[in-house]
């Protein structure tokens, strides 16, 4: 399969379902509907409704069910309130984020707030829509919300955030780094991962096979994101390089050097595809998608 | 009965039910959680949850489930994050609640955001946590996330704090000030009355009393809150009074004077209480509550 056509071919579709799901203009809440489809629009690749589907494709075959497009879009929903909300001037005050202004350099601080606040509450309107008879009864809907929830609370995302905050400005273990990625990137990886296996009605044994992919794929992901953060164009980044070290916040290649940290994520990638050996070619996706994100570092 | 016992077992009741509930201590992410912790336990008189099991109390009798608690808690977590987040420096930038400090002057703006979304997140934790099994089946369950989803998302909730701030320093008008109220504050209102009617398996025809209850009641909360802004001592408040009219927001006294307005709360409060015409004395919390808000203003 050719994975660049999969990805920019699931990209549009979320693109043109996000536009479609959003409130639509013609009232006072406009300039608010509009800023938070400003973050949703500025350029995401988005990789966690593309990992929710494909994993619901593993499962369902590869004809894709419209249904689970809202579902899909809620995560990249979640994903963008999280990034309005840590390019705030209190959090790591960021001008530019995919090469646009961020938002509150658009719309102030208080609108790129609400705009976050928007978000994430407009992501569990989605979630609970009941617009999925005979594809997925109430009880797993119910099931999908409460693992999402889990993974962004206070013990996943946001966790993850508040940790990751505390930790500026200090030395910071191994440990310490690798519990921030764990809720802060990797919880919300995983549960789109999730959220696509209980679409596809996985079975135990799948849901945890995916699970595990997931983690592998998580922290592949974030590994990659620590070293175009410190060997990427601003092009490729969006914003200047070795920001985060500007931020003095530890990063793989500063524990492990760029040549060790380019290791560690191809075995994290292998690790990953191995974790599917039970699954068919309807899981290609996912093990194209593994790879997929190892190559953006060379 | 006797109103103040019923608020005061009632209001106990949340409070130990939340505590309870928060991830318990002993992680990295204590901060975090105590940052949540320390809005949630600021002295809220509980109104929305109150109003919840009442609803629900209207429908089932007298005794309350224990089962309906984690959903009328998430109500306090919801609005408990609207506070927070209407305090920050960017919004209301407000130093007291209650009385005490606001959450960021303790924990910082980007505590405070975090502790906001981490409150936020949480409630759809509670909500979507499989606990209610022969209370209500996972299809209602489902309904009852999303109107409140819908209740404080950017058409609801959340939309109305962005007209609210849009007003700021401007003049404005009546139908501004009444949709800005419908959203900020009457949205969550409602949508804990209906979440109790949910619960409580309402008949269509009961869900659309409770319904409008919850409106004319949501209506006179506001009202009551503008006359007590003006009129209040800091005692009562637990800010500085008259902090709207410096903060120059469009209140009802400014508009119809402190007489008009408390005619008009007296008012919503008695049509309020004529929508539960076809309900037996198990409402009678509701009827009580209603009074009780009035009474507030004297």
């Amino acid at each position: 399969m050719d994975i660049k056509t999969y990805l920019a071919n699931r990209r549009q579709l979320v693109d043109d379902t996000l536009t479609q799901l959003l409130p639509p203009p013609g009232n006072q809440l406009d300039r608010h509907v509009e800023s938070m489809n400003y973050s949703l629009q500025a350029g995401g690749k988005r990789v966690r409704p593309i990992l929710c589907m494909a994993a619901a494709e593993a499962l369902l075959g590869r004809e894709l069910d419209p249904r689970l497009l809202p579902v899909a879009c809620a995560l990249e929903c979640i994903h963008t309130y999280s990034l309005i909300h840590d390019d705030l001037p209190a959090m790591d005050n960021d001008a530019l984020r995919r090469g646009k202004p961020t938002n509150h350099t658009i719309y102030g601080e208080a609108g790129a707030i609400l705009a976050g606040d928007g978000l994430l509450t407009f992501a569990f309107e989605l979630l609970s829509r009941d617009d999925t008879p005979g594809l997925l009864p109430a009880g797993g809907r119910l099931r999908l919300i409460h693992l999402l929830a889990q993974a962004i609370g206070p013990l996943g995302m946001v966790g993850g955030q508040a940790l990751d905050m505390a930790a500026e400005d200090r030395p910071i273990s191994l440990a310490e780094l690798q519990m921030i990625h764990r809720c802060k990137t990797g919880a919300l990886i995983t549960a789109s991962v999730q959220t696509g296996a209980v679409l596809g009605q996985a079975s135990e044994a799948q849901f945890q096979a995916l699970t595990a992919y997931a983690g592998h794929l998580g922290l592949a992901f974030q590994i990659v994101d620590d070293l175009l953060n410190v060997e990427g164009t601003p092009e490729q980044l969006g914003k200047a390089a070795g920001s985060d070290a500007h931020h003095r916040k530890a990063t793989y290649p500063a524990l492990f050097g760029v040549d060790g940290t380019r290791k560690l994520a191809q075995e994290s990638v292998q690790a990953a595809i191995s974790e599917l050996v039970g699954f068919d070619r309807n899981a290609d996706p996912l093990r194209h998608l593994a790879e997929y994100i190892y190559r953006r570092t060379c």
